[in-house]
């Protein structure tokens, strides 16, 4: 039975994981009959947003690891305990989060940088060619971290971010929400999902269960 | 065009709407090609849960309005403001929330009370003869509001839980995760999904998407 590493950077996209792709990830690993087990750093969230008023109140502190629990019903681990070699493959959905607290990317952009926990992880299933899957937002991960290996990715349509991408060396490609980019090169899978905000939800789910699918593949 | 109203609990399954069994609701809806809006109490939690350790955080507070915007991406509307007559059923994912927030049930259990603004749109969908679907402990719910019309519950396999629903004069039927009960007489429809702590996500799924196709048809 394959087994997959999951990492989520919260709970809510405005200031963590973006909630639908991080359990629609779930659920096309637990129909493909994949065992998985979910990571997130242990820290502070960059900040939490209101997410009817899209404010940030100043006010209220949230970690993150804390926050993805609520995703993860408790069953969730420090990355820093994340033990690379019981996994086939890493998969990271979306949502603020991944630009605001695995990485700077929100603020900075290509020269933004990744936490090193997050890095540290990211190198480790390069390093041992096992594919990593990437959602919505997260493909920017990818661009910082491997950038200089010309790695082809994609953020759907989103013109601006395609453009911070490619300023790294990565080639951004589009895509359709219910597809998926997948470079055998550097096993790297790619889908936009809530990268498109007016997306249908089983678009994201097909394009999300691609993404696993090719995955897993690639982990072969 | 179906419409179906959701009434959300906030965000987390200890403290609010459990958050799988929300976004799989949200996901048989559009696959099925069923229109929804999302809607929440703008009160206070009855408490916030830390979901890792499971212990409430006497400090905080979150309002069940604006933590139900994590999973509706934004888009919830307080739920004084539903107009039943523009929907065809209601459906309404489980989670702590609906014991702790919708209602005293996790405290009184079949002496519990909902809480009024709920419980006017539970009778007021009632009245106008749409169906009911109700997911995990939501049951309880139609339990507390309707018990004296005998309906045909399930709760899953939770004994205790389902002594507590009997007493409100409901019936309780045992249902495995991946089914739901119909009660065609008072247009309820149940599926227990995490009554089951160790269900499997595909199972949730199959028996929330076999609710949702089933409140539609009884909506017809």
């Amino acid at each position: 039975m394959k087994k997959v590493a999951v990492i989520l950077s919260g709970c809510g996209y405005l200031d963590g994981a973006e909630i639908r792709e991080s359990v629609l990830t779930l659920l096309a690993l637990d129909i493909n009959g994949i065992d998985y087990n979910i990571f997130a750093p242990d820290m502070t969230q960059h900040h939490v947003v209101n997410h009817i008023t899209g404010v940030p109140d100043q006010s209220a502190s949230r970690n993150v690891l804390e926050e993805a629990g609520r995703i993860a019903r408790g069953k969730v681990t420090p990355i820093t305990e994340i033990n690379v070699e019981e996994y086939d493959a890493l998969v990271i959905p979306g949502g603020f989060g991944v630009a605001k607290n695995l990485s700077s990317f929100a603020f900075k952009g290509s020269i933004g940088e990744i936490e090193p926990e997050v890095l540290a992880v990211l190198k480790s299933f390069r390093l041992s060619n096992k594919p990593i899957g990437a959602i919505c937002i997260s493909p920017a991960l990818l661009a910082l971290a491997f950038g200089e290996n010309k790695p082809t990715l994609t953020i759907g349509q989103h013109a601006e971010t395609a453009t911070e991408i490619e300023k790294t060396g990565s080639i951004h490609q589009i895509c359709a929400t219910n597809e998926c980019v997948i470079d055998k090169t550097n096993l790297l899978v790619t889908t936009p999902a809530y990268m498109d905000d007016q997306a249908n939800l089983r678009d994201v789910f097909q394009g999300i269960s691609k993404l696993v699918k090719a995955v897993v593949e690639l982990s072969k």
